[in-house]
């Protein structure tokens, strides 16, 4: 459903399992990071999340946007591959290409607390990123 | 549900999305290895599995007990944070304590065929157990 610049072949398309709450909030603000809107991401993340990344725990959304803002300007095209939600939590899995680094999957569990993201789990593979910044220009 | 060996504090289980076929076969095989029973695990894997995990593409059961075998016998403690699915695919969000990483969190993109995991997707960061292997010892 939000199979936006899909890349990858032979593939059908995401997983979505229901139509819950907080998956509408994690789909919303999805669809608006991977479309270059990172503003209007933003106005689905509450004030005060906290959001557990691979480097650490960002508080509050400041922090957030220090994180992900600069991701999602080295972003060239994204895939959806499962989107899973209840009242409260959601669920979603992608796959990314960027500039320094072509697949670069990623996984967030969303909590949404009055129509906000409050908690970000988000899961991704370092190394590639890593590397790509020790390799010569 | 398998909320096994809780360590996190503050944290009042996991969120688990409904009890569809694949996601019954998922938490069954992430039941099993999390409790230390590598060899009942890989009685849900299906002998064709594709996993695609970080360092590359495995094709085969025996490839993906070569890569998901050793992270089982490091594994000291793990906590279920959320887990979906439908009728074909799961999603599974997990932490893991490891003798070389705490705090090593999962992703799994499951597929699930007749009643094996026919593809895998698993999302995790390498860059800590790259940097405790090139810590002195």
């Amino acid at each position: 459903m939000t199979d936006n610049n899909s890349a990858a072949p032979g593939n059908s398309g995401a997983a979505t399992g229901n139509s819950s709450a907080a998956l509408q909030t994690a789909l919303a603000y999805h669809r608006a990071w991977t479309n270059h809107d990172f503003e209007q991401a933003m106005t689905y993340i509450a004030d005060d999340i906290i959001c557990q990344a691979p480097a650490g725990r960002l508080a509050g959304a400041a922090a957030f946007r220090g994180f992900m803002g600069p991701f999602t300007q080295i972003l060239t095209s994204s895939r959806l591959i499962a989107a899973f939600g209840d009242d409260t939590t959601a669920v979603l899995i992608y796959d990314t290409d960027t500039v320094p680094v072509k697949d670069a999957p990623g996984a967030e569990c969303l909590t949404v607390t009055h129509g906000k993201i409050s908690h970000m789990r988000i899961i991704f593979d370092r190394a590639p990123f890593d590397a790509a910044r020790r390799a010569p220009a």
